[in-house]
This record gives structure tokens, C-alpha cells and sequence, in this order.
């Protein structure tokens, strides 16, 4: 029994949907969630600020005595896995779940990947599912309205503005004949009913957030680090009472998780 | 009352003898001491690392929900004074509490400053001095085996290495005249015997330790921020039965305080 929390963390409200698939999987771990909502969206930074925002974010999570930490966030995954890899707790993020989950696939297909525009600018995704499923074409789409559209609560398949960045971003993918698209972002399960709408039944859509909870419990049960009491204790560097309220509907709880605000940390490093 | 706690860090054992003076003074706050032994010293590093670093430190004192953060640590102070200007948590550093003190002195007399090699190279506390102290000259000198020394227990006066050291280092501040000493590390306290011996009697010693606690007192005061239930936890990232044993005789008090570990992080980011 290992009682340690797993420590998770997002730029915002995504990486609940993580939260979720893996309480569902596990629930008797405990979890320490970060969402840095005030510094929130990442998509469209620098990968210098992505970088030193990786540094500081494990290290909250690693003063919190975590076991093992993931970047529910494809932007911070894709822009920082060396600095994932050199941490000295175990840490992984969504890009290393959804490559493992895809590289699982029968199939001589193309891939296509959706994600934010400083992940798609990393090149990290494409490189990584080209290594790990060879002979598949891969085809990747910056979707940078996605997530300032989810995190103002613009989800429903019929939102006008919704449906058209959708069928803008999606049109080359469909075009390419992808057989499975991967959301390269936690908060793109949200829209999973938008996304299915334009591209039709036959594309399977692997969810970021539920490879997530399926590595996390893979890991763990590989290395003996099971066990926990099922707390979730929140940061936010956000609006707490925000949070509070919208934190339920990510999770599919009734009721607001145990929650804290921690402050907005600079993210510039000049010199 | 307010009885968040307050965020000390330093790279070592130095910042406990500020923590001492601190509870000397103010007995009844919250301490939150984050000893960064697992990367100790500090003084011989690039800057990029160190503002690093000052990153790092920032985020976890800030998570854990500090009402003021002090670097006590020189080296961190000197270069990464702008990082802690714009912490949103009112942070301070050694830096700060030292120039207020010394700016009291009615002198005209040179100054002199020890420090760690990386804080001597900032020039920070040089310039920080002449600003603050106008038609003073300001000498420095890099002391880099004192820390290294003082954290492997040489500190008595009579310890050959350590005198040895002192006599290099001080001999060029004490044929300029300096009528006054800042000790820009807060290690540097623990040897102020053997630094007296070399000095002699008329300079006037003044501790970064000292200066802390009561710069920190004079900040809680005039921001209505005083309170507490004079808790002390520790965070190290260096050995945890070491720091135990050793934390009692920096903090003159018979017992371990509460102590976690916490990893050593990288400090390195190269693109």
C-alpha cells in the first residue's frame, strides 16, 4: 500500500476529465489536482514559458509528496518531456498515454492529431507516433479555438461557433482519410460529440483523458504504488468560488472537490 | 491575525539561522522552511540556473500557501532579484534586508561585502548598496569555500582550513578600511568568530540573518499581517535523518523539527 497522492496537473479545467476517468478506474487513490486556470490558456505560448511552467508546476507537485505525476496537458507535455523524464519522481503526461494507447493498433492507416498550437508546433506528438507505429502516415491540426471555446463553456455539438472552428480544423484530417484521431488535449473530450459529428462513426477518437487514466493505473500496478484513502485535494490559480462551481460538472460529482488557491506565478525568463 | 504562514528558503542549513532569529523575534508565526540541501551550495552556479531555481523555490513556497516568502540565501537573492519582484506573494530576500539596515548607518566609511562567488558576480548588492548608501565606496569579496566549510561543521575560530580561508578572503577589505561588514550569506553567521578574530573589534559585523528577521517583523507589522501558532515545518530535498540531526543545533532547540523530504529537482534548462 502506497498512500502517496498522484499528483496532476493542467493548464485549467481539462485535466479534471482526467481526474475523473481515473477515479473511476481507481478510486481509492488519493489525488492532488492543480489547475493553473489563472495563467490559463497554455496553446498559444512561447515554449520558453512552457518550459520554466513545467519546472515550477512538478514542483509543486513533487513538495506535495506525490508518487507519480502527470501533465494532464498535452501543451506542457509535448513542449517539456525531457524535463518530465529528468524529474525525480516518476512523471509522464498525455503524450506518453496517447502514443501507448495508439501504438496498440492493428491497422495501416493514417493517424491524425488535434491539439493546441504550441503542442502541434512542437512536432513532439507526430514524432513520437511516427517511432512508435511505423509505416502510418500521421497528419496533425492546430485547433488553438477549441479550448478558449470549452473553458467558456461552449461544448454543445450545436454551438454555432463551436461547429465551424470544428469542421474548419477537422476538414484536412477527413480529407487524409485518418482512421483514428487523437485529442492531443485533456479538454477535447469535451467536444467529443462536435468532433464525432463532422468526421462520421468509422474514426475512432482515442480521449486523452481516459489513456491518461489507463497509464496511470498501468504504472502504478506495474510498480507496487497502489493504495490511498480517495481524497482529491485542489489547487487553483484561478477564481477559487469559479472553480468551485464549475469543478463539479468536469468531475460528474454533485459537489464542489476540497479546494485551495495558490497564486499566479510568472511564467517570462529573460535572461 | 493572520495565520497563513510565512515561506523561508535557502540552499541550505544557512537559512535555519534566520528562522532562529525570526522566532526570536516573533515567536508566535507559522514557518514554512524549504532547505534545499539535495542542490547545496548554490554559490558556485551559473545564473540561469539559479533563477531556476528561484522559480522552483517561489512555487513551492507559494502553493503552500505563504502570506510572505524570503529567500534566505544571498546567492538567490542577488541574481534572481526581479523573479522575486514579481512574485505575486509579497517575496523578499537577504538582498532587501540587508541594504535597508546597512541605508540606517549615519557613515561615510567604505563598505565591505562577503558573499558567495555567483552573488559577488550579480553586482547586485554592490549596486544596491551605493544606491542606497550615496558617497560610500563599496568592496566585495568572493568567499566560495565558506559555505562549503561551514556545511561540513568547520566553523570554530580555531579550525585551520576555516582560518585560513577567512585571512585570504578578508585581507583586502580590511586594508581598504571598511567600518562595516554585510554578511551577504546567512551562513556566514555561524562563523562570526573567526571573521571577528581576523577583523578585530571596530567593524561592524552585520548578519543577513539578523536583518532578515527583523526586516520580516517590520513587513508583517506595517502590512497588518501578524499571527500564527508557531508552527515549524521543514522541506528538505537533501537527506532527511541528516537534517534532522542537524537542524536542532542551527535553530538552538533540543528537538527535530517536523521534517518531509522532498525530491532534488532539475536545475538545468538548456533550450
Amino acid at each position: 500500500m502506497d498512500n502517496r497522492p498522484i499528483g496532476i496537473f493542467d493548464s485549467g479545467f481539462g485535466g479534471l476529465t482526467a481526474v475523473r476517468a481515473l477515479r473511476a478506474i481507481c478510486p481509492e487513490e488519493n489525488i492532488v489536482f492543480f489547475a493553473d486556470n489563472g495563467r490559463a490558456p497554455y496553446g498559444g505560448r512561447p515554449r520558453g514559458q512552457l518550459r520554466l511552467m513545467a519546472h515550477q508546476n512538478l514542483s509543486v507537485a513533487a513538495s506535495c509528496g506525490a508518487k507519480l505525476i502527470f501533465a494532464a496537458c498535452g501543451t506542457l507535455s509535448s513542449n517539456a518531456a525531457d524535463i518530465l523524464a529528468a524529474c525525480p519522481v516518476p512523471a509522464f503526461g498525455v503524450l506518453d498515454a496517447a502514443v501507448a494507447e495508439i501504438a496498440r493498433e492493428q491497422s495501416a492507416a493514417p493517424i491524425g492529431v488535434i491539439a493546441t498550437e504550441a503542442t502541434i508546433r512542437s512536432g513532439a506528438f507526430d514524432r513520437a507516433l511516427r517511432a512508435a507505429c511505423p509505416g502510418r502516415e500521421v497528419y496533425s491540426a492546430a485547433c488553438p479555438a477549441f479550448v478558449p471555446l470549452i473553458e467558456s463553456g461552449r461544448v454543445g455539438k450545436d454551438d454555432p461557433a463551436l461547429r465551424g472552428a470544428v469542421a474548419d480544423y477537422l476538414q484536412p484530417l477527413k480529407d487524409a482519410g485518418v482512421s483514428t484521431l487523437l485529442l492531443g488535449c485533456t479538454h477535447y473530450g469535451l467536444i467529443e460529440d462536435a468532433l464525432r459529428d463532422v468526421l462520421g462513426e468509422d474514426v475512432r477518437l482515442v480521449d486523452a483523458s481516459a489513456c491518461a487514466a489507463a497509464f496511470i493505473k498501468h504504472y502504478l500496478e506495474e510498480n507496487g504504488l497502489r493504495g490511498g484513502e480517495g481524497s482529491l485535494r485542489c489547487l487553483t490559480s484561478g477564481d477559487k468560488e469559479r472553480f468551485e462551481r464549475l469543478a463539479p460538472l468536469f468531475l460528474g460529482q454533485a459537489d464542489a472537490p476540497q479546494t485551495e488557491q495558490v497564486p499566479v506565478m510568472p511564467a517570462e525568463e529573460d535572461s
